[in-house]
C-alpha cells in the first residue's frame, strides 16, 4: 500500500459538494487516509457518519488542527465568519481550499485569517447539480470536468502539485487561473445564465393564475430547461451574485444592451438584423462540439 | 384491413416536421394510404423519393389536389405565397392544417386563400429539435408531446374529429386552444426562452478572442444550454418573433423589468430580496415535475 496523497482530510460544510468529495476519498484509493466532517449543523454530522462518509464530525471547528488538507465546503457567504472560526486551528503545513463558485471574495473573506506556514490556495470544481444535502453527493460528480485553482502569487509550488494531484484523483480537469479572471469567465458562463433563468421563472410565477397553469403544460418547448436551473439552491446563488457584483453587473449591462437591440428589430420588423444573429449563434454551438464540451 | 383515415396526405415544405410526419405515416398504419411531398426544392424532393417517405414529389403546387389532408411545414413566413399558390388547387372536402409555431398570423396568411368547402384547422405540434431538412426528422418525434388545434368558430366537428385522430396517430397529445391565447402562451413558454438563449449566446459571441475561447471551455456551468437551444433554425426563428410581435414585446417587457428589479437588488446587496425570489422559482419547478412535464 502507498501512503495517500493526504493523512486525513477536513471537509467544513457537508452538502452536495463536500459529501461528493468525501466520496471520492471512500472510493478511489490514494487520495486521503481519513475524512473530518466538519458542519454546523449536528443532525449532518449524524447523518454524514451513517452513510460511512467521514469517521469523525463535529460541529468545532478545532477538529480541522488534525487535518493535513481542510477543504471549504459552505456557502460563500459564510466564508468570513468560518475564517474566524477555523483559522486559529489550522496548524503548519496544512493546505486550506475550498469550493466556492466565486474567488475574489473568497480570497478576500478567507486570507486574513491564514497563519503563517498554512498554503491557502483557492480552488472550484465546476460540476453540481440542483440538488443540497450530504445525501445528494456522489463520487462521479467530478469525472471529466473541471477544477480551477487560483493560486495566489508565491503560492508553494509543492503544495500546489499534491493538491492538484488531490482533484485530478477525483476525476477532475485541471486548470489554473488569475482569480479576477475566473469571476470574469464565471460571470458570464454560469452567473448570467443562473440570473437569466431565475428571471424567466419569476416572470412565469407573476402571471395569472390560468396562464401560470398552461405554462407549466406546455413548458417543453424552451421554457423547462430554464425551470431546472431556476431550481438551484437560493442561499448558494444569493451568496454568488453579492459576492461576484462587479463582473456580474457587467454582463447583465452588456446582455441588456443587446436585448435592447433585438427588442428593437423585432418591434420595427427588421428581420434580417435578427437572422444575422441567429445564424451567428450557431458558429458558438459548433465550437462548443468541437471543443467536445457538448 | 380498415380504410386509413385519409387517402392521400400533402405535405408542403419536407423539412424536421413535414418529414416526421411522413415518417408517422409510413410507420403507423391507419393515418393515411400514400404521402405527396410538395416542396420547392427540386433536391428536397429527389431526396424525399429516394427515402421512400412519399410515392409523389415535386416543386408543383398543383400536386395538392389529389390529397384530402394537406399540411404546411414551412417557416410561416412562406405561408401569405404559399395560400395564394395552393389555395386555387384545394379541392372540397379537403381538411388543410399546418404546423406553424404561432396561430393568429397563419389565420391572417391562409385564411383569405382558403376556398369555400375547404376545412381549414391551424395546429401546432410541440415538438421539435434543432436540426432541419427531411434528413433530420424521426416518426417517434410526436410521442408523448402536446399537438394544440386552434379551430375557428363554426369548424366542421367531424373534420375537427378526423384530424385530431390523426395527430393522436402520429402518438401526440390533444389541445383545443383558442389561436390568440396559443400566441400568448408559446410566447412565455417558447418564444422568450429561445430570444433570451439567442441573446446571451449574441453577447458571447461578442467578447474578445481569448474571453470567447474560454467561455466555450467552461461553459459546462450553465451557458452550454442556452448555446443549443440558440442552435435552432435562423428563419424559423426569425419569421416566428416577426410574426407574433405583440405578445413576444410584452413578455420581453415583463421579463426586463424584472431583470432590471434583480439588478438593482445585486448593486445594492438586498440579499433578502435576491433569496425570496430563488425560492419562489423553485416551486414552479416542483409543479413541472408534478404535471409530469420535467
Ligand atoms: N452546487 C453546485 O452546483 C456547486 C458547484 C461548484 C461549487 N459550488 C460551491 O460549493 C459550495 C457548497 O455548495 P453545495 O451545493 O455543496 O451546497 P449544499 O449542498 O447546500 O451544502 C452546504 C453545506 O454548508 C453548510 N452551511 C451552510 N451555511 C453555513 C454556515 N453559515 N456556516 C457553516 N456551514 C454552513 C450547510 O449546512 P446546513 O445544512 O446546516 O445549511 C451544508 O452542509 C458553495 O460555496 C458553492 O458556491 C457549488
Ligand atoms: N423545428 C421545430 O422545433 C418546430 C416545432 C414546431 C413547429 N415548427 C414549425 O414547423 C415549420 C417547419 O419547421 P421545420 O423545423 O420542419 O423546418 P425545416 O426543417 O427547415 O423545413 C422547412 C421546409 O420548408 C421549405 N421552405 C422554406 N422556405 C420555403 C418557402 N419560402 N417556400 C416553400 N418552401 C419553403 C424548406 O425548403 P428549403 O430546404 O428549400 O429551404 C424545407 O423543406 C415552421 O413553420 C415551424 O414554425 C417547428
Amino acid at each position: 500500500m502507498t501512503t495517500p496523497l493526504f493523512a486525513r482530510v477536513a471537509i467544513v460544510g457537508f452538502g452536495l459538494i463536500g459529501s461528493s468529495i468525501a466520496r471520492c476519498v471512500v472510493e478511489y484509493p490514494g487520495l486521503a487516509g481519513a475524512v473530518t466532517c466538519v458542519d454546523r449543523a449536528q443532525a449532518v454530522c449524524d447523518r454524514v457518519l451513517e452513510l460511512g462518509l467521514a469517521d469523525k464530525a463535529g460541529t468545532d471547528p478545532a477538529l480541522v488542527s488534525e487535518c493535513d488538507l481542510v477543504v471549504l465546503a459552505t456557502p460563500i457567504g459564510a466564508f468570513a465568519d468560518l475564517g474566524a472560526l477555523i483559522g486559529p486551528h489550522l496548524r503548519e503545513g496544512t493546505i486550506l481550499t475550498d469550493v466556492g463558485s466565486v474567488k475574489m471574495s473568497v480570497i478576500r473573506d478567507i486570507g486574513p485569517h491564514v497563519p503563517d506556514g498554512v498554503h491557502f490556495i483557492p480552488g472550484h470544481p465546476l460540476a453540481g447539480t440542483e440538488h443540497s444535502g450530504p445525501d445528494s453527493g456522489f463520487a462521479a460528480l467530478f469525472k471529466g470536468r473541471w477544477c480551477i485553482l487560483t493560486p495566489l502569487p508565491g503560492t508553494n509550488p509543492e503544495a500546489l502539485d499534491r493538491l492538484t494531484a488531490f482533484w485530478a484523483g477525483c476525476g477532475s480537469q485541471m486548470e489554473v487561473m488569475e482569480p479576477a479572471h475566473h469571476d470574469r469567465v464565471l460571470a458570464i458562463t454560469s452567473h448570467l445564465p443562473h440570473l437569466i433563468a431565475y428571471t424567466i421563472v419569476g416572470t412565469a410565477t407573476d402571471l395569472e393564475e390560468q396562464m401560470k397553469s398552461e405554462v407549466i403544460r406546455f413548458s417543453a418547448s424552451g421554457f423547462r430547461d430554464f425551470t431546472r436551473i431556476a431550481a438551484s439552491d437560493p442561499v448558494m446563488w444569493r451568496d454568488i451574485f453579492l459576492n461576484n457584483r462587479e463582473a456580474v453587473l457587467e454582463v447583465i449591462q452588456r446582455f441588456t444592451e443587446d436585448l435592447t437591440a433585438l427588442q428593437r428589430a423585432i418591434r420595427w420588423g427588421e428581420g434580417e438584423k435578427l437572422e444575422s444573429l441567429f445564424t451567428r449563434t450557431r458558429a458558438i454551438r459548433r465550437s462548443i462540439i468541437d471543443a467536445k464540451q457538448a
